[in-house]
């Protein structure tokens, strides 16, 4: 967007020859900068209440320090996702107040702190010791998307009755995101005992006939239970994403 | 649930011997009746806000029938899904009060009328003519488990201008179902426009390599927007529940 | 086997020059009758401890009336698998004994009387009511291989409490077969609970990603309890086999 | 499980207010110890007649040391599956009384002196060389709980005359696992001459259309012998473990 | 090829302006007949050995007698595969000395005596009763290509005894064809006792991880025997050509 | 859109006050009429060069018609695509004009005269007789969008020497379609010899490892010729339409 | 070719007794170099416009640097494709007037400068900042085939306004190639609002069920635009080359 | 096999009271050597006419040399397929009349002169120059086994004339083996112009939708020529193993 243009726009509202309401709508859909290799989508914390989030794998540190670089002077928290520990510390010796999270593969430039504006727990759920970075994750957006968050870890259904022990957790819950890999069942299970949304996310931990994740995820998407929803292999942020917004509706 | 169980437990709670919040935790996870070929779950509708749903395929018309009569003491509305037209009026004959809806391929008995509870509009958007089954699926279950519902049909990325004249009552969802085959790219659209969740449907809608509705699922779950969620093929009930759960959050 | 030879041999054993051990070897390998389109394995009820089981599918009325025919002289059982209606009435009309279980999808020439020789109960648990066909055939298979057989139906993970009302009847099984489409859930947790061995049996039941039965098998064999093996699809002749196999040790 | 609970509970049976009896139900079920990334299931000994068994892929050295500790004040015997060789040194100078076994990929803390305990003889069978490693971690895992195992190696159906020189082995055998790659027919096989139960596990040994393990998997689940249920691809443990559980019975 | 342009050619070859080996050259690369909606190629039995093989699915009655109706005045006998009941009755209304082969699904039209020119024996084993139709199809195709052929049906690996019982004609064998479903083991053990070529034939047969033939197939690819060949599954006719192609060099 | 509106804007043009340019613009993206079913695109010729094609699986003969109807008022020419004979002899007493093309399966309703206005010749090439239903789908395509269009039919691979017989054709094309199934190799050889684009279509045609068509796409999209670009399995109907895009530029 | 052979021909022309277009038919089809491990196809610049593009993928570095040694004899430029950085740099220092392009992984040797020739622009367009390396590809071969060809890049469909505000540079061009990992829903996009022929290309890019670009690629097949037409994963260099040969036209 | 048992077998035969062919016979199915880790089949050469071949992957040098040292004692020559470079030198440096092949990975222990004992020319024809690796397998694998060899590289479809100029070699040909990857169109080409069997080897070469050589060999399973039989991907081996044993007839 350009300055002037962004400029006489404002001055029309302040003149009040534009309407609030009309401004925000043109520049909802209108504005970003485009950096050769990127088209940095500035306005989207405007449209979608969240800024954009970088998606680490196969850019390179310069790309995206030159993205983190544009987005910090307009934005009050900047995440990266799946970006290995060589990359962040390359990033990390660039912007300071970045901070890496290793277990979550996610780089957090937060910039002004954030508060808690979801309207319920969101809790994060997963079925064994070796899906945890893919719950972090999600663990990690909720919370940066101002979410109260929870977790429970290694509550797989081999064991059920431990499962059952953090009922009254389960219960004051909002929204559930429930990780698991190899059969994928937690999910289905969870959700049984709630009367709340579960957002399901399949990861590729397993072997033989885990497929990468593909048995959980169908599984998932199988469950007889109907209040699951499901989101791509190993893909925590998004889970975290889209429990954000249920909880801020 | 033995009878006598159940009057014991109720004298107790009049006795003030049981709190009532008590009585609601042992009922809750409790109660079904076992009809050899069934369990039926009486008490999901305390435990998770809507009666149990019967998914009418691979069960016999005698079967469903002998489910429905024992739920009809019970519920203030059953619901059949994937139940084909000859099963449907075998049905209608029994219960003369059931609607047998032919595009939906749903039957429902509504014993008392539903009303309006969940907090905003659904929205269900269609991409193509030929997936109208299934979002007509969706939007009879959100509507029969209280909802506002609005529909948008044929509205496919090939000509993105039908979809974008639909932009006030788009903007006007709280939640959004998204209902795609082929190549299943509508909700990554619709997703990237609004900051609401959306439950995207892939439907079994094409050929060749639409593969039976699998490229429309993965291509949802790759979707480069993060606020969808997805459930299985052709999944319209499962769609419409879900997104029912999240509007009465 | 011609006759001659099995004369002789019988004549050496009864003379006392050939042992007992020496003879049961010999017959136990070599004995089968070809009639063309078959080789009839007239020795392995000798040999596996129960007569060969004609599997129904791809054959014609006349090919298993012919192999029927030949088996009848020689065995107390003869059991047909997978088989529809149409070829088992066929089939009744020329073998008066013989029971078609519609359910099943087997005929049973029961021409000795059969007794429980199993050491303990297997129980057949099924998660839906449309598994119960494959459940049916399970049960039938160990029942004619002499077990004490017991079944419970519709316990799927979407209302695990169903399943822990059983625990009595659970805890009694010395072997366990578990049945399940969709998710295939319930062995994992079921396993989960007891430790005697679970032979799951996948069933094609479900639609979408279900796949025709991959997922819940696939969701088997990954299961995160060890006192799990696994059968074909819909193979619940197969589970009731082994599980009579295992339960007469 | 809290002190104080675990001693009230045993009070109460020295004082015979509790029996024996229920006093193991409620431990059976309710026992476990969090420690953050792991609920680690200290009754499952009870429950399941051997301790939980760690899976080490995809958990750091750290977080099996963690379980390790907290395991061996409670347990006879930890065992490690699938846990590399630098990872392993790494425990075994924290556990000097740990074992690696390379081939096996397995650790073993034998705290307690194993006795045979099971009723007759497992028997592993290979198909090649290069399905050793999976082999012997089924052996390894049969021998440490209790059991009397015997191995024959490289008998593939490519020479199927090697396979019968070792009958008398076969044939004393009360379980057999049989392990093969490529094609794996070899439970077949071995099937068709036993009347015992075969645990067949299918190895990711081979190229091409071997495609990972899933031919011989799919191979192993549509054998034409019924004695014959299918564990992971590669999951020695798992057929080890449940070939220990039926030789129990 | 239009009739001037032969007459030429051939008065060339008589008047010894053309040589024998040059004319033979000219004409086997150069002759078919466009009927439009087929190519005839009428010197494949020059070029190939055997004339073009109609592939009836696919085909209407009507394509396929015209084509019929261009070869028998060209060639000794014509082959229609994969023609199903309906339209081969057609076709023998319309070409008396046409003979249909329900079981093998083939019509053969024999105009002139085939004798035996191949080498040896060509000897087709089937696993199953099941497989009979693939096997009558190759067998058919063998024996109509001049080959003496011989059949061993239902000799599957579940008792592989049945198979030794053939040892003498399998080892008289020159070339094999061996056709299994389900698990298609069977290829793997004839070949491993032989020293002779093994053209291996996957069926269709079975069900759930059968995947219509796909295991049979990556079985037979995967063989541990070196002297195995693979074709299409079903395709008894390919494995009947390539084994009289072998047979007669 | 509204007739005000239209009306509005083509006064404008007429006065003077709107270039051309401009309402052609507006009018392009913002037509189309909503019918409940389905929104029609009306300006589809003016922006696309080609009116709306009906796509007939899957919609009732009704909606067909619906549509049919509403377009007839404004275009030249209306496609329907795969539709069967029942719907097509529906819609031909509803509409005279109409005539169906049994073999492609394709339904015109050729308002005016369509003239040829593509630049040279589309040449359509099948590999085999089964593959001409599709081959005829984008000949008929071709044709009817304007372009002189030729077949040449059943020249696969197996017989290379058919297909060169007619290279003075194949090097007179300016745009190549090439329909082939099984081993869809043909795409591959005619590309090799020309320079101009080839457009290839796998069809379903085959059996085994044909895969419904898999086999041939991959084949085709791995091309060692550079000028080779796919569309779906089965789509004549894509071929054809991109051929005489590329033929018009 | 063999020199005298060559020699002999053009001798022929040049007295006239042979005719340029006859000695150009000749040439084109029979010249080639055997080098043992290649066969250099001299004359394919003839037959095909454009040079053989050495195929670096598979290659050793001395076979590249053979070939590209015999083909700088003949041709004005030569292209190596797919070529990792350190054989680049062998071969650099080998053809000092090679240049390596290390983002589209291409090695240029451009003996004589290229000029436009094709007719109109060709575009590429790219979804995200991962598929840039493709799209260069796509870029660069355009370009050194004689095309004017721009970029824009990172204009995904999860902010489609970025899209749309390159409507002018869109509607210029002749020749649209789209590049797109993930949901592969771009192509389609792009498709519906231009009237030119697409060629989509797939990227690998993404996680989960991305499939490796097997989404991406059956989405953009399963495209609802039918003016567009697909290459393999990740080739970016086969859709240069095709959008080149339609410019050309 | 025992050295007592042995010796007493010949002085049977040498005294004359077992025959030459019952000797035989006996020899040929009972001897191997159980080394724990292998069991070597002895007679291998006797029954199959060829030695045990090594398979090099997944075996340690240790194990390899332990077989090889029991091997030549008894052999003419051992071959080691699929081993590495580094394995391989090992080997060298303990076997020094090894030699190893790096473009085949083979290792090939001659200890006698291999004479050509097969009756006509095997010719081994590849696609593209990255397909030598296995061509060469192939080659080195049926010359070892006694065959006058040639072979032809680089004669893929895109330059279709390539191939056709070895049409003298091609014809002379008994046996041909024919290596492709990517679209695997080779094979069907070359089987359509000749009358000699084709053993198609696909191979892994190839991107995308090449599927690690699933393309390729389904291409060619595909084949609409019928003289084609198929191996594994990458089995040059194999191709070269079963193309020496036809040419042994």
């Amino acid at each position: 967007m350009q300055k002037e243009h962004l400029k006489k726009l404002l001055e029309n509202v302040s003149e009040g020859s534009l309407s609030v309401k009309e401004a925000t709508d043109r520049l909802q859909y209108s504005a970003y900068e485009d950096i050769g290799y990127a088209h940095i989508d500035h306005h989207r914390s405007l449209r979608k209440g969240f800024p954009e989030v970088i998606f680490g794998e196969g850019k390179t540190a310069d790309q995206i320090a030159g993205i983190m670089d544009k987005m910090q002077n307009q934005e009050n928290i900047v995440l990266v996702t799946r970006i290995d520990r060589r990359k962040a510390q390359n990033l990390c010796s660039r912007f300071p107040r970045a901070v890496y999270h290793r277990d979550a593969r996610m780089l957090v430039l937060e910039l002004a702190p954030v508060h808690v504006s979801g309207k319920g727990l969101v809790l994060v759920i997963s079925a064994g010791t070796s899906d945890i970075p893919v719950a972090r994750e999600a663990y990690l957006t909720a919370k940066m998307m101002g979410n109260e968050v929870e977790t429970v870890f290694d509550v797989g259904v081999a064991g059920i009755h431990r499962l059952f022990s953090h009922k009254a957790l389960i219960e004051r819950a909002n929204v559930l995101v429930v990780v698991a890999g190899m059969e994928g069942a937690l999910p289905s299970v969870v959700a049984g005992i709630v009367d709340r949304p579960v957002i399901a996310v399949p990861t590729s931990v397993g072997y033989g006939v885990s497929l990468g994740g593909l048995t959980a995820l169908f599984s998932m998407l199988n469950s007889c239970s109907s209040n699951v929803a499901v989101v791509n292999i190993d893909n925590g942020f998004g889970a975290g994403y889209i429990a954000s917004m249920i909880n801020h509706l």
